[in-house]
C-alpha cells in the first residue's frame, strides 16, 4: 500500500484514477479547486478509509504542501482545461499549467516526495509531420498556449528528475472519453442536440481526424507505467497514451446523432481547424506504452458509446435544468 | 529606420546588439534592471540621438509596456543568467525567463508590436544524441531549469506567432565571447588567476567540449535573420548560432594561462559535468543560419583572445579593487 496525491482528483481523469488507486487499496489524497472538478465524482471515493479531500488552488502553496505531504507519488492532473480559449487570455495557461506545476514540484521537494505522474497532451507536438507521432518527434513549433504550457511543465519535471533524482512520468494524452467526461466536443454536441435536435454546428470542416481513448484504458496505461518505473529514481519517461484508431469529427457526430435517434441538419463553420491553435490531426504512436504490456480494451466507437450512455444516465450533471426529462 | 526595444540591453550581448542597431541608424530603447547589466556598456549608446534607457524589471509590467510601446521589434535578451544555480533556487528561472517572456509578449500585443527576437540557448537540447545538433533535433529530456525555461519561452513565442501573427525568431546560442563578456568560465578563470597565479580549480574533468562564438558574429547572425524575416508575419524560425569549431575546457585554460604568461597548477574537481545540469558537449549545427549568408568571422581562439584583451583593457569592470594594477 502506498499513499498518492491526485491534483485535479475530482475531475474527469483524476477521479477515475483516484478510484482505481483506492480499489488497489492505496491511500488517496484528492487536491482540487472544483473549478471543473465535481463533488459527485469523488463522493463514493471519500467514503472509503484512507481517502482525503483538500480543497484548494495550485497557486495556494500551503494547500499544495498539505496535499503532497506524506505522499509516495503525486499524479499532477489539475490544469486549465479551457484549451480553446488560450488566445483570449494568453497568461492563464502559463499560470495554471506552468506555475502550478512548479508549485507542485517545490512542495514535493520540500516534503521529500519524488515520484510524479503528469497529464500532458498530444498537443505538445504542435502540427507534427510524422503520424502516428512518436515521443521523440522533432522539436515542434508550438501552436497553442495549452500545448506550450504542458511542454514547459514536462520540462520542469524533467529538470527535477535531473537535479533532484525524481521519477518523472508525463503522459501525452489524446482526447479521453468515458464516464465523467464533461468537457470537449462530444459533450458540446450532446448538449446542443438536446437543446435543438433539428440542427448542429460543427467547428471547422468536420474532417479533423483525431484519436480518442477510453478513460479506463487511460488509467490502466498510467498505472502500468507507474508500476514499471516505481523504483527508477532519476528517470524521466514520457509516454504517449492514445489509440491506433482515429475518428473523423463528422463520424463522431454521426454516432452521436444515431445514438440519440436524430437527423439534424449539420452546419460546418469551415476551415481545417476547429479553432485557432487546434491541431487538424492528433494521432500518437503508442509503441512505447505497449512495450509495457498495455493495450486499449475498447475501440473508439465503444468508448464513444460508453460516454453517451453515461450522459443518458447523468442528466443532472450533463444537462442544464430546463433540458432534463 | 526602425525603432527597437532591447531587453537586457545593458548586458553583454544586449549592449553589443544595441550598438549595432544604433550604428545602422535605428532608434533603440534599452530596458534593463542592471542586475547584471552595466551602465558603462550603454554610456556611449545613450549619447546618440534616438536612444533611450528605461530602468526596470520585466516583472514590472508598466515598465515593460513603456519600453515596448512604439517599437517595430523587440529583442528580448534579458534573462536570469545564473545558469549554474538553477537547482539551488528552482523557481528563479521560471520567473525570470518564462513569466518575463510572457510579460514582454503581452506588452507587445497591447501596443501592437509583432516582431520578437529572443535569446535562447543550446542548453534547450539537454543532452542530445546528435552532434552537431540541428534545430529539429528530437524533443529532448530537459536537464536544467535554465534550458527548460528558455524552451518554454520559445514555445510561448511560437504560440503568439500562431495566434497573433507575430514574427518570432529565437536564437539558440552557444557560449558567447568578446567585448563586455562578464559571466562564465573564461571570466572566472581570469579572475581566479589574477588572484592566485599559482593554481587554478577547473570544475569537472576539463574535457567538457563546448562551442563558442564571438559576440560580433552573434550580433551579425541576429541581424541577418532579422532582415530576412522582417516581413514574414506569422512565421516562427529558430536559429542555432554557434561555431563549427569546439574547444575543450582544458584548452581554453591553456590559452588563458599562456596569454597571462602563467604556469599554474591545475586542479580538476572531476566528473564529466562542470555542475549538475551542465551539458558535457554543446555543438550546434548552423546550416540554417548559414543559408542566410552568415558565417563566423573569428575562430574560437581569436574570440578568446579578443575577450582576454578586453579583460586587460577593463580592469575596473573585470577585477575587484584589490587586484587592479
Amino acid at each position: 500500500m502506498a499513499r498518492f496525491c491526485v491534483t485535479g482528483g475530482a475531475g474527469f481523469i483524476g477521479s477515475n484514477l483516484a478510484d482505481a488507486l483506492a480499489a488497489r487499496g492505496h491511500e488517496v489524497v484528492v487536491l482540487d479547486d472544483f473549478r471543473t472538478g465535481r463533488h459527485e465524482f469523488i463522493e463514493e471515493l471519500l467514503g472509503k478509509p484512507g481517502t482525503e479531500l483538500i480543497e484548494g488552488d495550485l497557486l495556494d502553496t500551503d494547500a499544495v504542501r498539505r496535499a503532497v505531504d506524506g505522499a509516495d507519488m503525486v499524479f499532477h492532473l489539475q490544469a486549465n482545461a479551457d484549451v480553446r480559449f488560450g488566445f483570449d487570455r494568453p497568461t492563464v495557461d502559463i499560470e495554471q499549467n506552468v506555475i502550478a506545476t512548479s508549485n507542485v514540484l517545490e512542495a514535493m521537494r520540500a516534503t521529500g516526495c519524488r515520484r510524479i505522474g503528469f497529464s500532458s497532451t498530444g498537443s505538445v507536438y504542435g502540427e507534427p509531420e510524422i503520424f502516428p507521432t512518436p515521443e521523440h518527434a522533432p522539436i515542434p513549433a508550438q501552436t497553442s498556449l495549452y500545448g506550450t504550457s504542458k511542454m514547459a511543465a514536462e520540462g520542469i519535471i524533467s529538470s527535477y528528475v535531473s537535479g533532484f533524482d525524481f521519477v518523472g512520468i508525463p503522459f501525452r494524452f489524446v482526447s479521453i472519453l468515458g464516464e465523467r467526461y464533461t468537457h470537449g466536443h462530444v459533450f458540446d454536441f450532446y448538449r446542443a442536440l438536446k437543446k435543438d435536435p433539428t440542427q448542429l454546428t460543427v467547428l471547422g470542416d468536420g474532417k479533423q481526424n483525431k484519436s480518442y481513448l477510453y478513460v479506463g484504458d487511460c488509467v490502466a496505461g498510467i498505472l502500468a507505467a507507474t508500476d514499471h518505473h516505481w523504483d527508477d529514481a532519476g528517470s524521466f519517461n514520457v509516454y504517449n497514451l492514445g489509440h491506433d484508431e482515429t475518428l473523423v469529427v463528422d463520424d463522431s457526430v454521426a454516432t452521436i446523432t444515431a445514438k440519440l435517434g436524430l437527423t439534424p441538419e449539420i452546419h460546418h463553420t469551415g476551415g481545417s481547424r476547429g479553432w485557432k491553435g487546434d491541431s487538424p490531426l492528433i494521432h500518437l504512436d503508442t509503441t512505447k506504452i505497449k512495450s509495457l504490456g498495455w493495450a486499449p480494451s475498447l475501440t473508439i466507437q465503444q468508448a464513444l458509446h460508453k460516454t453517451l450512455e453515461w450522459f443518458d444516465a447523468n442528466p443532472e450533471i450533463v444537462l442544464p435544468q430546463e433540458l432534463r426529462a
